[in-house]
């Protein structure tokens, strides 16, 4: 009884994500979606983003927790709109959800929208929510076991963010293993190692956003017959 | 749709739990189940857990994860029998999962049982698998804003380890507004703090284990009349 639901609950939610997507693009709005585990650094990553991007580019935040708005909370200061969802207990964001919290933002004001999802390694990957790409978070905290315990999210997405690098002296973080195992489950995945506190690795972030928000741009533009 | 369908799923897991749980304490076996997002240490403590208690009691671990056995190799030299349950992407956890991994465990010979859950904030509070008590694990290099972010499986635990303190020096961990936050969701609950790279803290975590197995032994006792 359990997989026919689910099947339906994905469809329709590919449905939805799909139809998003579309607008998304149409509107030149790339969009991002991203994950990791409750304290990988998702929210300490977007505040750094705003801050380096907001003299470049339009970006707006909607933000995804169960029950709380202590990210948004955080990121109200550094410059850029942000939505908060709660959903109230629920382990994923989903497209419905996504599509209600745009009506909140101006759309024609925007480059680049980040969609930060709840602190979840497992059931976001299963929703998409509109996005042109994943980008996933691991913390070096978290050990470099993560990728293959944790496979599907790391074969989704466009980049893997190796976060927290300069905690890696107090930690046995196996870097080499890390990188292969996601090498392994994902070829094409950009790789980047950033630390929020110390600033590293920040500009290849917003070099690797501003390329792909100059992609669908550009797609946008096509698709009008520009 | 997905509501009730999700709510009969759920009476039937209780169900399961329950005759699990009931099974467990008339053995005298006190049972865990661990939680903690992914890379919090719940693998690190146990591992610290089985060295320390070896010659005391008997301990064994039924290890959950998406795919992989990597968790349950680790334990393996410890000294304490393990069994994997593989949930083939499934986001936790449960009791007739438990129950089939616990066919292969000489139950005569344990007196402790702990079950370390997939590693998710979120979902695995929701499903029993027949334990005696919840322990969470939270690292303090997620940050202290985790348990107002993702309050259910901290009001259900009987134990909070907050794990990592040798990264303390490291992190802007509030520690005061952690225990602050934890205590208001949860006022009954033990408290620990633990590193398993010193020691700090492990044998204050393996007492409580031990103090709640000799309830459970007790309770084992009356109930056969004893």
């Amino acid at each position: 009884m359990e997989i026919p639901v689910m099947s339906n609950i994905l469809n329709k939610n590919d449905e939805n994500a799909a139809e998003l997507n579309s607008m998304l693009t149409s509107r030149g709005i790339f969009t991002v979606n991203l994950l990791g585990s409750p304290g990988c650094g998702k929210t300490s990553l977007l505040e750094q983003t705003v801050r380096l991007l907001k003299n470049q580019c339009n970006l707006a935040i909607v933000e995804g927790d169960l029950y709380t708005s202590k990210d948004a909370d955080r990121l109200a200061g550094y410059g850029a709109p942000v939505v908060q969802i709660n959903t109230r207990g629920g382990c994923h964001l989903d497209a419905a959800m996504v599509k209600a919290a745009l009506t909140k933002l101006d759309l024609a004001a925007i480059d680049i929208l980040v969609i930060e999802n709840v602190g979840n390694l497992v059931c976001p990957a299963e929703f998409n929510v509109g996005e042109h790409a994943k980008v996933v978070v691991l913390s070096v905290t978290e050990g470099e076991d993560k990728p293959l315990k944790y496979p599907l999210i790391f074969r989704q997405s466009e980049a893997v963010i190796l976060n927290k690098i300069d905690l890696l002296p107090y930690t046995s973080f196996a870097m080499d293993a890390a990188i292969s195992d996601i090498r392994g489950l994902n070829p094409q995945a950009s790789l980047l190692q950033t630390s929020c506190r110390t600033g590293e690795g920040l500009t290849a972030w917003t070099e690797w956003l501003k390329a792909k928000a100059s992609q669908t741009r550009k797609q946008a533009k096509y698709d009008l017959g520009g």
